[in-house]
């Protein structure tokens, strides 16, 4: 591509509005131009990231043996009142009418459309499983849009979808596209790491998200620094280490803590440390109400609570609530005198002589020891895991906690949608059965804009080479100069000959405009074919990524940029 | 690809709403699938077109120097206001709001987002021209949306816009818009037309329509039988060819003709040939009403009117209107005594002893001739053309009428909407202009489905090789004899590995139900591995389009297959 003929529209101030950077960067570099809030077009350079990424994307769901369809942006509300979906999406589903009045959406996923499209199709076991998945536009009406492609309303997104006769099959079909998963990011050229996920609002039973690792990701990400385990916070497991505590029970202590009412506060207060201050939690489980004891300096875990004990709403207690079972005020609540179950992180089991609610208002006891005290019904795992919790994998490695942004997701989504929409086949015993789905995403502009977020300077991007607009940019610094221009334009086209995704940057500026330009779009490698360097029958290859500056002879030049972008590969 | 892994679903029934034979097929071999009315969802093998159709004319737009991008689907209300389009479009633009009440519409076309991105980006006659185009899914309300994709309501299409400082620049745009449309269908290996078409509501000076020639098109293209000349039929020019007629003028005479009111039954009655029966149309242009005469065999061409007179609003005259100016009644009117400007289509010119309109119920009168009888202010092309009507490019040869598809539609539009919309840019000489806008579109879905339609027979689709899921099936006869499996194998395997787009239909059905399929589908060529065949070495070649069976070695079977294929491009 000559630039001369392209679309670079560079910007040197950022758009006030942009507040991440890859939204900047994205919109300094013109690749994308905004329309309305959370609405983007892609400009041209965009567009070459985003189609890169959906190549790579299809190649290896086509290599997992998932088959390319593409459904309809708008899609009828019939089919999501079938799945029950209209009537709970809340304001996120962006309804509309036709001009005959009926009710359509603009699809945020695609769980109903394929559903209604297999349960035309396919009536035999002989026919399944099937993975079909598709590459579109989609729509999100989110309250506050923003961060670019991050968090966009309009976006383009992979979605999969998988349906299986039995649960050994989904899961087959949900590890192929684990596997799939793990080569798509790969290839991207990211860091990555995928994670066991709690799997939300969307429902299913097993589910892992694919996070870029990023300093500026807003997920948190557990990893083991021993082992390959991975976990997003609020699903890693915390292992229960037996732990000896050799301290003598001491008596039971009333202390007035005025004032006093976080962890930090009161732990200042009794001049303790906050792991010695023990929170209890009350808590409606459906209609039972029960009390959650969990050391201060850690974090209670409502779906760990809800997991183990069951039942399918768990919430804060309310005021009314915590008066009945404790007699006492919200916010003093301790075990003793409970009149409900009371049951306990696995980390209160070794602790002695820990500091609880006195259940009155600006009371805590000191020296309270569970059986001696009060009684607990069960411990169990009810916390987030913390850096340096010991992996339950390999049992021998250290928690650490990086941030990360989620660009994929996978879910095994079991029966929900088919037995919704009776979406059946009939099985070898001639019985009809509802198929066993999964559903497989990724955020294919996300992914993109992940990519900024991982790989930046303050120059601008730095595309990993697989994700770049252009692999190669060619730059003749003194365009009034024939020599120059005519040995730009031979590396130019040899490496065109070679297969290199390569650009010339032959428009008519100043070198400085060019390699600022250079810097913030990200090429992977900038030709410099200057007079000084010619004199000497050389031209320099920069290493976006290194700074590296290489010189060599203009006949070595093409082998020596194909080495180097191969080396920028791995 | 494995057919026994890919998502083959054919039917045998034909859905009883589809009406015409591309939707009937499309659903039949399980191309696409209805979501709701003009909405569809494109199956495996239905995309597998639809991406052949995007990559050729990606292709061809990209050698013209086009840049592709990609704008939103959802637009802001804002845009469309500035064009003034929001207050006009109709019912047929899908119109909504977000959840914060905030109008959008989901874009039919693209002038307006596109407009905004070159007017901010664009700021100097330097950076122009620019032609920017997109491939994206589009939504237009039709009322009765049918006819499967020839006539949906969410749609793939093509659109581009150039920009222009001047017009002959913008005439440049337009030339190479209009050669990469005729390379684009003649890679898709279409019989087409290009024709001057009419430029219809959406403005512009001139436009082309590209047809694909198909008999059960809607519309009517008008071309040459000696030259290259094609036009629309309303647009065709008339050439106004001097006639000798020496026959002597007759006396006028009045003849009541009760009960007979068209030009037929008017010409039966009288005994004479329509051509002599005159029409004498009473219209309004803007404010004044005018009289056009048409010879009865013709049509009024009421553009070609229009653009005679001038005005901005031409339509018949209502019933008062037409009493005033003829003192008679609506049906009945005639140039004799009419109070207002008389015009008459050239044929009239040579015209003697004809019949018109005698202003009074059931009255005619015989052997009126203009000059003598009554005034005619002007003779123009005031019909349209007709089968036999003289060439006006080469004067020789004759037209003749075929019927089409619309496929692709390019119109240069001038500043309407740079004007609009303020997309200026700083000229030469330091002065703010409109810049010149042309736009160009190709209907993705639609020139698949007229493909069918040009192309097909009684047992399904014949597929264009260029536009074919795949060019080539491999069929294993005999599912269960491991030779017969092992040459089709290997027959798939190497066609695949040089290239060629081939399936093999390894399913474990009947022979019988792979040839339907097969002929169905409309794969361009057939390999048909059996038994008998195999006990000579040889396997059967089909071509689907001449229905030829060639018996040829295994060893030269691939290369037999490769050069049918490039035949078949021809």
């Amino acid at each position: 591509m000559k630039l001369s003929q392209y679309y670079i529209q560079t910007l040197r101030e950022t758009p006030s509005d942009a507040e991440v950077v890859s939204h900047k960067l994205m919109l300094r570099a013109g690749m994308i131009k905004k329309a309305a809030a959370g609405i983007y077009s892609y400009l041209p350079l965009g567009l070459r990231v985003i189609r890169k990424v959906e190549n790579i994307v299809r190649k290896y769901m086509n290599e997992a043996g998932a088959i390319e369809t593409l459904m309809p942006s708008v899609v009828p509300a019939e089919l999501w009142k079938e799945s029950g979906r209209w009537f709970v999406y809340g304001k996120e589903l962006l309804r509309f009418k036709d001009r005959h009045d009926r009710d359509f959406c603009f699809g945020p996923t695609h769980e109903e459309v394929i559903t209604d499209i297999v349960r035309n199709d396919i009536k035999s076991y002989k026919q399944l499983p099937v993975n079909l998945y598709q590459i579109q536009t989609k729509f999100r009406d989110e309250v506050r849009p923003r961060f670019g492609l991050m968090r966009g309303r309009e976006f383009i997104m992979k979605d999969a979808y998988s349906f299986d006769i039995d649960n050994e099959g989904a899961e087959v079909s949900y590890n192929k596209m684990k596997e799939a998963y793990c080569k798509i990011f790969e290839a991207c050229g990211l860091k990555y790491r995928m994670v066991d996920a709690d799997s939300g609002a969307i429902g299913g039973s097993f589910s892992h998200e694919f996070m870029v690792l990023a300093d500026t990701g807003e997920d948190f990400v557990i990893s083991c620094d021993n082992c390959n385990y991975s976990a997003n916070i609020e699903k890693a497991v915390v292992v229960d280490k037996p732990e000896e505590n050799t301290e003598a029970l001491a008596s039971v202590e009333e202390r007035l803590t005025p004032g006093q009412k976080t962890v930090e506060e009161v732990a200042k207060f009794l001049n303790l440390p906050t792991k010695k201050i023990v929170k209890t939690m009350i808590l409606k489980v459906d209609e039972n109400v029960v009390a959650v004891m969990i050391r201060g300096d850690h974090e209670l875990n409502l779906p760990k609570v809800k997991n183990y004990l069951g039942g399918s709403v768990i919430e804060f207690a309310d005021k009314n609530d915590i008066e009945m079972v404790s007699d006492g005020p919200m916010g003093y609540s301790g075990p003793i005198g409970l009149k409900c179950k009371v049951y306990a992180d696995n980390a209160i089991k070794h602790l002695k002589n820990y500091v609880v609610g006195g259940n009155k208002k600006d009371l805590h006891l000191l020296n309270v020891n569970h059986e001696r005290d009060f009684k607990i019904e069960a411990f169990g795992d009810f916390r987030n895991a913390t850096p340096g919790d010991t992996c339950p994998e390999c049992n021998k490695g250290k928690f650490q906690l990086t941030k990360g942004i989620e660009v994929g997701h996978i879910f095994k989504l079991g029966t929900k949608y088919s037995e919704a929409m009776n979406c059946v086949f009939l099985d070898k015993d001639g019985k009809a059965k509802p198929m066993i789905m999964g559903c497989y995403g990724i955020g294919i502009g996300r992914t993109a804009a992940a990519a900024i977020e991982q790989n930046h300077d303050e120059k601008g991007i730095i595309w990993p080479v697989q994700l770049a607009p252009f692999e190669v940019v060619v730059v003749p610094l003194n365009t009034n100069d024939e020599d120059v221009i005519k040995t730009a334009d031979n590396i130019y086209t040899r490496l065109l000959n070679k297969g290199v995704d390569v650009c010339i940057d032959d428009r008519n500026e100043r070198a400085g405009v060019k390699f600022n330009d250079a810097d913030l779009i990200g090429y992977p490698v900038r030709v410099n074919v200057g007079k000084k360097a010619l004199a000497d029958g050389c031209v320099e290859i920069h290493i976006r990524k290194s700074g590296e500056q290489i010189n060599v002879l203009i006949d070595d030049a093409c082998d020596k940029i194909i080495n180097v972008i191969e080396g920028l590969k791995q």
